[in-house]
């Protein structure tokens, strides 16, 4: 449907993996949305990684990797967009996989699962019955999680996520690693550490820096994290974003 | 769905609109990613009307009103967020209205004449056979139009415009008028006159500053749009939302 030489078809293309993840009932039309929300601040970042995301990227590959009960959370976007990268996050870093979302059906919840397994993932948490512990403060459905996932973790990743739950789950005392492409977001501001870069961009390079750092002590990672601070990243891509990325 | 102390409910309920449009087959998928896009633009604008579009509505009602043959131009999401203001617009200024769509069915066709047939408009260009005309140099379904409507006409309103047609009517010798939330696109910039700022709070502004021209005489008209200059319009658009609005 998209003509070859239209000069956007590169990005209407990347749409159309989304589409694809609606049809496949991975996807609710209010996440199609939200993409498009990303795509704008993506188009002011110029489309391409940018170096506070860079630094971003390597401090959360190593604090997942000293995290001791690390959970992904993946909600339908995430999975549309990167389901191989995930399970592939999870395999390097020992952190548990888990559905969690905020327009909730269990035939969504359902399916996002088996996504996720067609890409290796041996163990998905969240779904149907699993998601019987609450996240105080929160009303919506995403305040429904899994004891044995989100509701127990130290560190939780959560790309792509809603403002409220992730200033509910630093309230609960959890480190929130999240991806978020506005650096004004909420969820930007509440996170430990927030890498503002397109998912599709940031999930690869993030399992490559876990790749290369792992094996490190916990002393050289330690420092990674110690040196990231979240407000400097912040304005530095805030920036970039107001400077005028070309 | 939406939990009514979500601080976006309001973002978030607009967001419905385009929902509920695309299962009434008004919006394409791919619709409510472009209108993503917008709401990042519109946060960036602090989501208010500036100042600068305020001078381009007006004197994109002045030109609708002097123009011989001005016709409106109708895309899914457009008829989702505004078809009453669509048919006012019409009403006050003699434009015809005439839908055209990027991702083109008989069947959303249909459904778009029809929403605003139901908002009280008596012809609707454009759809099935009608659409017999083509706009040369455009390789997508958009280059089929009524060769009564946007084929024959001076001028064309164009709000929420894929980059390429704005182009290609510019080219035609068109004047070519738009609504579109960023200042740095292809149609922004192919425009004579681009309102900067979302349709929903722009559409009504257009209506009423178009009734309220009315019957002024045709210099003062052109004095109105002699003194707008796009260029210099779009850069005041762009110093807002890279200046940071609240």
């Amino acid at each position: 449907m998209i003509p070859t030489d239209h000069p956007r078809a590169r990005s209407l293309m990347t749409r159309e993996r989304l589409v694809d993840g609606f049809r496949r009932n991975l996807v609710v039309a209010e996440g199609l949305i939200a993409h498009g929300r990303g795509e704008a601040f993506d188009y002011l970042l110029g489309e391409r990684t940018p170096e506070p995301a860079i630094k971003a990227v390597r401090a959360a590959a190593a604090l997942l990797l000293l995290s001791k009960n690390a959970v992904l959370s993946v909600n339908g976007n995430a999975a549309a967009l990167c389901p191989k990268e995930v399970v592939e996050l999870a395999g390097v870093t020992g952190a548990k996989i888990e559905v969690n979302l905020f327009y909730r059906t269990d035939e969504r919840e359902l399916a996002i699962k088996a996504e996720l397994e067609r890409h290796g993932a041996r163990q998905v948490l969240g779904v149907g019955e699993r998601a019987s512990a609450r996240i105080p403060e929160l009303s919506s459905e995403r305040r429904r999680v899994d004891p044995d996932g989100i509701f127990a973790a130290d560190m939780v990743f959560v790309p792509l996520e809603d403002g409220d739950r992730a200033e509910a789950l630093a309230r609960m005392g959890k480190g929130v690693i999240t991806v978020d492409l506005n650096p004004l977001s909420r969820t930007a501001k509440a996170a430990r550490i927030t890498i503002v870069d397109n998912l599709v961009r940031s999930m690869p390079a993030l399992v490559q820096e876990a790749r290369a750092l792992k094996g490190k002590d916990a002393t050289t990672l330690q420092q990674l994290v110690d040196n990231f601070d979240n407000d400097e990243n912040l304005a530095e891509s805030l920036a970039i974003i107001r400077g005028g990325a070309k």
